[in-house]
């Protein structure tokens, strides 16, 4: 999957305009808008997102499974779009493969929180996003996001692995 | 993910009606909906699905991957609806897992087509269905799920492993 990187705000000192260029760039692909998300914080290293189950709701009355994974795989997209924005890059970005598991039906409106897996495969990338970037130009890292339910237990778990590649 | 099977119609006689009560169960869902997915044949264990670009489109003028997923997944699940309704046999059915890998850039109209791996894992439910419906009361199988393009290349595979319980 390839998502063309927004333009990073000029007053990149301030990390709210960083997640508003984000949103903006979610809404502006019709299957993502469709899911109305929007991006509630980014601290600490975890993003989190939240879409109404309104708009992801099966006929069962429960979320979707493809829109829990599309929120995971959007969230993990825009991690890396912030570590990097961050740090003054712009970067083509793509999900280069995920595994998603499906634990608990989701009831209620979706809630996705995404980290880098800075132990894993891909470790000194993740730890070091924009030095990766600048090094090689091109970086790889692994994150795990996860949908999460209002008592606390976790309904789907993606790990995926994207590649990030510096622009000319 | 849980996708309750729509009711199977009284004339299983023929498969037109199974592939247009499964096209009608895939439209009440509103984030379905939204990629406007049309079943396209099922025919020699292969169930084929169509969505317009337009609709799945990202930034970049290609498909959105969680369109590319989410297309993959419902077909999975749609081939396994169909296999059990054939037999006159309702489950619920569910995605457990997934895996997919992006391969190429979509900039076409996507088509999907999946096919149950008869060859690996519980390759024994998968190659009788009805039969382990019917004798445990839950199957288990493995799809493979690719979205091909027009010019004979494979741009993204999903392989997962659907759940089938019958119902009381």
């Amino acid at each position: 999957m390839q998502i063309t990187s927004p333009s990073i705000p000029s007053l990149v000192s301030s990390s709210d305009h960083l997640l508003e260029a984000l949103a903006a760039h979610y809404m502006a692909m019709p299957p993502v808008a469709a899911m109305q998300p929007s991006v509630l914080d980014w601290q600490d290293g975890c993003l989190r997102m939240h879409a109404p189950l309104d708009a992801n709701v099966n006929d069962k009355g429960c979320a979707f499974g493809g829109s829990l994974s599309s929120l995971m795989t959007i969230a993990g997209w825009g991690l890396a779009f912030l570590k990097l924005a961050e740090a003054g890059l712009e970067a083509d970005i793509y999900v280069a493969d995920s595994r998603v598991r499906y634990l608990k039906p989701v009831y209620e409106d979706l809630l996705v929180e995404v980290r880098l897996d800075t132990a894993g495969e891909n470790a000194a990338d993740a730890i070091d996003l924009p030095g990766a970037l600048r090094g090689k130009g091109r970086a790889s890292v692994r994150m795990e996001a996860r949908t999460l339910l209002a008592d606390g237990g976790v309904a789907a778990v993606l790990v995926g692995r994207y590649v990030a590649i510096a622009r000319d």
